[in-house]
């Protein structure tokens, strides 16, 4: 239900901003609603469109004036619930502030507006030669907003870090309508606390973006890729740690358990090869000199690590080939069950073959199908549940809470990438102490006091001596 | 002047800790008073050495409880004040807590104190085949917790990055007595906000580490050496600029001016050749033959830019060498004249030569002699101020000021890895809008409501609006 006084919070911003910024139609209040997650979401008073920074200030000081909370969106690709709209609020959708606005190739950056899309950006740099590494999923979809609210990772995370670490900076816009420019365009920089690294991955609750300031490097010459063949899981999961364990980085490490290796030659017979029962995909980059070793030291450490087969693809056909397997998964899992849920957990990487262990038992435990995949490499696996009927759900809630607590056990994190939003956020003192979340509720409140900036999102409401 | 209330403090640590763990002789309170910056300082009313974490959590509950401040400090080797005492102060010296807990191989990380000294972790490290690459030039001497209390660099930062990507999380307690748990032992996460971004560089304003989770990589097999001389700065900055651009990432990139090449043939008139007026020493790492592949492009593109002449360390004493030129010149400079100040501006890498050309514009018209050293790769100058007299110092304090804007003006930040601290604070709004300073002491006040943990440190005090 929408309440009045938000209802006035849109008069008052079609006033200021025009009619045509402000979309208050059945059809976008539900698009607004939603990520791909399955949180609960109500429809929000309206759908605001910024054609400017200014128009975000505007936005947010209206709605504070109103006291009405916004949701900051971008294409509403999140897995978490961190652009669900779960009470009475007015969505700020980002996606036309969407400007490559320079490449500053001499310095190693680029300035670019929030609602650029990922896909869009990494084939502008490449066109520069340059190289934008982090590489979620969804990056044909996603924004560069979101992968920032969200610390977005991605294949290429394991050699080359998560959004994080590609931003050096940005402009920002705090709920009580404060622009902050923080961070910087240098190389290094300790000038005040980081509050860039705060805002990377705050999920829209502490401010929202208005222009990013994103590194970029050069891009590698070569990049190579192989696939190795195990006869278990487990046993891939040992590899990966022998790999890592030799010093070898290569740029990411995919794992395919064998439900997926499955479903994935249901769509397409010939995308891994017979004996593929589980499936390692790696790719290592440089030059063609540093390739080559790598390519080498990994053939020895993966046969030595008893990979059914080693198999380098010869040419660009066979690289693309196996990440169509890889990119196919998702949409050859969904097509297994009527639900599905993906899990995002992450254990230090000496962990990932136990880890791999729990989910089997877990699954065989509560006859929940559980096909598994994931960056490998960072120990990073997103563990899926599959079901079709709705006496099935009270056993795969039973198998998150079990999966988390497994991976809390191991020293491991909630999330790798797709964060916490509402879907986890009543697990984060599986991982957190009281005194934390306090910590972060108390540094939420002194951004954003009345808490109308993406509330009831991350933060669970726990009790704990003011902070 | 030490206040009534914080001797009735020092009393109470006394008794809950025990005589021996609270020294108030003047030889104690003396030392622990400064770093190596010149800030004003006062005498502390106690140093209090905790033997635990659970000690570290007694002393700042006991001082909270008497609204004594407290003052963390590691070594005292840094140059910007953070740990000077600048107002009536009980200090925290964490120097006893210096264990190296665990190497945790197969995942990457280890967990020590926060009171160890790097170099120790260095050599720690090396024996395992591991390598942690920040590598501040007080190394020697300087703690790990203050390395991270800093953010230091080094010139490794180039290839590696700063203190803070190699801080995956830790333990630390605020003023208020909270044990704060914060971080991941994993390769990635995204749990709630990133807490120890936040205190990673936070100049020991927002909580006191007890235990420091760092993450080590697998040494590289080969590091090579090589010196470039160049007839001008100008010339050596654009060639830092040119090798850059090449897309060749060295693992360091150190300029040493013609002041400075001087001054280290004074002390060892062997150190560097005779023609060498300005100097860049450059390192590459990796396997032989990607050391091989950049010598060679290296070689090609600083000749393309004028070098003189460029020399490859031939073997490990040549190496030496040339580092030891490089650690003489702070000693160096400092015999040059009575006073010595460094600072530590950073500038986008395209704008080197430009402030290069700065420096000596301001120098010869304040008639201040500034040599100019460091991290060039980074755009990072340690750009020192010499002088004899307290007449001069009024130029002196001009032509730090013209150094500041002129870095702003380049898109720059006032410091690099040296920290605000107290002698930078108050010229934080020259790159930070009141805007910003304000939401960051908002932060402050949120994790230290009654403003006792170093206070006075990092933010002016300036009016805007309650954020």
């Amino acid at each position: 239900m929408v309440r009045r006084e938000h209802e006035r919070a849109v008069i008052a911003l079609e006033r200021r901003l025009g009619l045509s910024s402000v979309r208050t139609d059945e059809a976008a209040l539900v698009a607004a609603s939603r990520d791909e997650s399955e949180a609960e979401v109500v429809l929000p008073a309206a759908v605001v469109v910024p054609r400017s920074a200014s128009d975000v200030a505007t936005i947010l000081k209206v709605c504070a004036e109103h006291g009405a909370p916004v949701v900051p969106r971008g294409a509403g690709t999140g897995r978490t619930g961190g652009s669900a709209v779960v009470t009475s609020s007015i969505v700020l959708d980002t996606t036309s502030l969407d400007a490559v606005k320079s490449i500053e190739r001499a310095d190693g950056y680029a300035v670019v507006e929030p609602g650029v899309v990922t896909g869009r950006f990494h084939e502008v740099c490449e066109r520069e030669g340059l190289f934008f590494p982090p590489d979620p999923q969804s990056a044909e979809w996603c924004t560069l907003g979101g992968n920032v609210a969200e610390n977005a990772g991605g294949p290429r995370a394991l050699a080359y870090g998560v959004t994080r670490d590609y931003v050096l900076g940005m402009r920002a816009v705090t709920m009580q309508g404060d622009e902050l420019v923080v961070g910087r365009r240098t190389a290094k920089g300790v000038t005040g606390y980081d509050m860039t690294s705060l805002l990377v991955g705050s999920e829209g609750t502490l401010a929202v973006f208005t222009e990013l300031w994103l590194r970029v490097i050069v891009a590698p010459q070569v990049v190579r890729t192989l696939l190795a063949t195990f006869a278990s899981v487990h046993a891939a999961g040992l590899a990966v740690e022998a790999v890592l364990r030799a010093g070898i980085v290569p740029r990411c490490v995919e794992l395919l358990d064998e439900l997926c290796c499955a479903s994935v030659r249901e769509i397409d017979t010939a995308a891994l090869p017979p004996d593929a029962t589980v499936a390692l995909i790696i790719e290592v980059d440089g030059d063609e000199a540093r390739c080559d070793a790598l390519l080498e030291r990994l053939g020895a450490t993966l046969d030595a690590s008893h990979a059914r087969a080693v198999l380098v693809a010869k040419h660009g056909g066979d690289r693309e080939r196996l990440w169509a397997a890889r990119k196919v998964l998702s949409r050859a899992l969904r097509k297994r069950a009527a639900h599905k849920l993906s899990e995002d957990v992450v254990v230090p990487r000496s962990k990932l073959a136990a880890l791999l262990d729990d989910v089997r038992a877990i699954s065989s435990r509560e006859a929940i199908v559980m096909p598994t995949y994931g960056h490998a490499g960072d120990g990073n696996l997103h563990v899926n549940l599959l079901w079709n009927t709705p006496d099935e759900r009270p056993r795969v809630d039973r198998a998150i809470r079990a999966l988390f607590e497994r991976t809390i056990a191991h020293g491991g994190t909630l999330s790798g990438e797709h964060g916490i939003g509402v879907m986890k956020r009543d697990f984060l003192t599986l991982e957190q102490s009281p005194a934390l979340v306090a910590a972060q509720r108390a540094i939420k409140l002194a951004l954003d006091p009345r808490d109308l900036l993406n509330p009831h999102k991350v933060l669970p409401r726990i009790s704990h001596r003011a902070c």
